[in-house]
């Protein structure tokens, strides 16, 4: 395989054995696997996720649910708060599949019992210290008021609670995940305790990739949503979610140009590649990317080397404790991205490593 | 115009006011006018730039220099070290228009006198303090050598000097602005003033939008190259090379949720929209954004209330000085980006605020 310019390459065996682990651990634990396809976006690589008894998936948009239910996927979680502008489209695919939607106002459960005339299942999203959307978890008298609203709405059905503890993606080790994963499951099923009274078909569901991957307790919880364990990536390796083997993504991009004075190479490849997110390491340093160098039907891991700065198209890696000579201007160079999410989409489609063009929800085909 | 989901509009006034401004100030300085075209990556806006007398212009990829020359520009320089992968494409393109290309080694311009059939231009591209891409300043006697080889080259037309002194956007204040531009020029003079004993036939390009905007002096430079002031961003607002006024962009995001105790919006819009370039405010937190209130046939600015956090596909809008009353799930707002250029790439296409969809590079039409 020819590689001319910035390529997203997908090692399709990391990928399916990432996919089998958390289908097994789910499995194990008794729990709905519900996986959040916003990290891939594509068909094809959702399709993978049948071999592994995967039915019921999460998205973030009508657009993307409207997309994969057009490639045979017939239960969704739009996880997101309703856009209300697009209560059309979404009243539409409530016709055609079964949709979950999220609320966290009385308002929007007004507006969709009005406005919709199609069946549509409800989370009401709680926030277990996120502080991102949902109602927040000790407001105990909203989330019963809600409940019974969405109970005595006929075109709602309500399906339970549902959270994501985005605040573990700022924890700082182990113990704080582990910490933040015992709160959220304390709060949920207090909640889900106290809404008894009202229903007893109450799903408790939750989500981020860090506490479905490292924890080995679930207990209260029905279904878990995780998404960006399909390739994972090195914000998910330095909170210990993964081990550098288990990326199953990594940038293809051309040295353009050498620096031996600043051991530095430059690679087209920036900001619109990868996007921008980062981590501190600990020389409090940014790091957008580590370096690995591509094989034939591989790459090898080098946790040192990283891209250390990038603008829109450019990218410099720094090199750590190897030899500048290695390199050439035109070589093809290989690095893990620090937010596979993102980087998938701003690439929009990906190479696997034996050449298969995957395509997604953005590429348009 | 009925906006459903995250939208960039652009305000074609602003946007035409911008490049007369540059191109009356490039003609009032007697500096060649090439415009860097990355900003907006589009034909049809490509195409305004005519009417104010451009006719050469700047990009950072193969692609996009064909994406361009199919539209009718046969004057560019691809602004990046040359990508050596695309040797043959480069060739091509170098048949058919007049390409100028970057070098910043020996090697390089070896291979490129080896591997081009074409006559191709090319600059020596200096380092003059980005410390990105170039060759150091201070490196004459590579420069002379460089300049040697290229004048002795049968494929190559060497054209002179250029730089991109990107360290201006970390700059505290014009005052700085002002040290890095003067610094910039000097640096460049003087090798031209050492080259003059190879070639008489010397441009001296530079390009950074916060130079050119602020500075009024440019002597002894023959080319600007900047590309954002076509639309400018809150990043440049702050450096001071623009007022809001100018800022010829906004992204109108859905509401999707209100926190009244937390006084924050949150929006249909992130990330894959926003890219996740930050600004960092006099307070110590992060500003992604500023809120602008959308009405028929413009926006309203409101330097106060801003975007504060971005995760994949949502956005938290921090409200300031207003009331939560004022807005209501499912109102459009807009937001003026942190850096218009990974926005734009970002979204890939334009609605001007006439309701007229404008495609670029990106978006395949």
């Amino acid at each position: 395989m020819k590689i001319l310019r910035p390529t997203l390459l997908l090692d399709r065996k990391k990928c399916l054995r990432n996919i089998q682990r958390m289908a097994d651990k789910a499995r194990h634990h008794h729990l709905h696997f519900r996986p959040h396809f916003k990290t891939h976006q594509s068909a094809v690589i959702g399709s993978w996720f049948r071999d592994y008894g995967v039915d019921a998936i999460t998205v973030t948009s009508c657009q993307m649910a409207n997309y994969f239910a057009d490639h045979g996927w017939n239960d969704i979680t739009i996880a997101m708060p309703v856009n209300l502008m697009e209560i059309n489209d979404i009243d539409r695919l409530a016709g055609q599949i079964n949709l979950n939607l999220l609320v966290e106002s009385e308002e929007t459960v007004t507006y969709l019992t009005k406005h919709l005339r199609s069946m549509t299942g409800v989370f009401i999203e709680i926030d277990t210290g996120h502080h991102r959307t949902g109602v927040e978890a000790k407001n105990i008298s909203l989330i019963r008021k809600m409940t019974g609203q969405i109970l005595n709405s006929r075109q709602l059905t309500f399906k339970g609670l549902l959270t994501h503890s985005g605040q573990s993606y700022l924890a700082k080790d182990k113990h704080e995940i582990q910490q933040i994963h015992y709160d959220t499951i304390s709060k949920m099923v207090g909640l889900k305790d106290n809404l008894l009274s009202l229903t007893h078909d109450i799903t408790l569901s939750i989500g981020d990739t860090p506490c479905c991957s490292i924890m080995e307790n679930f207990e209260g919880i029905d279904e878990i949503r995780p998404g960006n364990f399909v390739f994972y990536d090195v914000m998910q390796y330095k909170l210990g979610s993964c081990m550098l083997e288990d990326i199953a993504v990594a940038m293809a991009c051309p040295v353009i140009a050498r620096y031996p004075l600043r051991n530095e190479l430059v690679i087209y490849g920036g900001a619109v590649h990868f996007s921008k997110d980062f981590i501190v390491m600990e020389s409090g340093e940014a790091c957008f990317g580590l370096l690995v160098n591509i094989k034939d039907n591989h790459w090898e891991n080098n946790d040192q080397s990283y891209l250390s700065t990038i603008s829109q198209e450019h990218g410099i890696i720094k090199l750590i404790g190897e030899d500048i000579k290695s390199y050439r201007t035109g070589d093809i160079i290989g690095i893990l991205p620090v937010h596979s999410c993102l980087t998938g989409a701003a690439m929009r489609s990906y190479t696997t490593l034996d050449g298969e063009n995957i395509h997604t929800l953005l590429s348009g085909k």
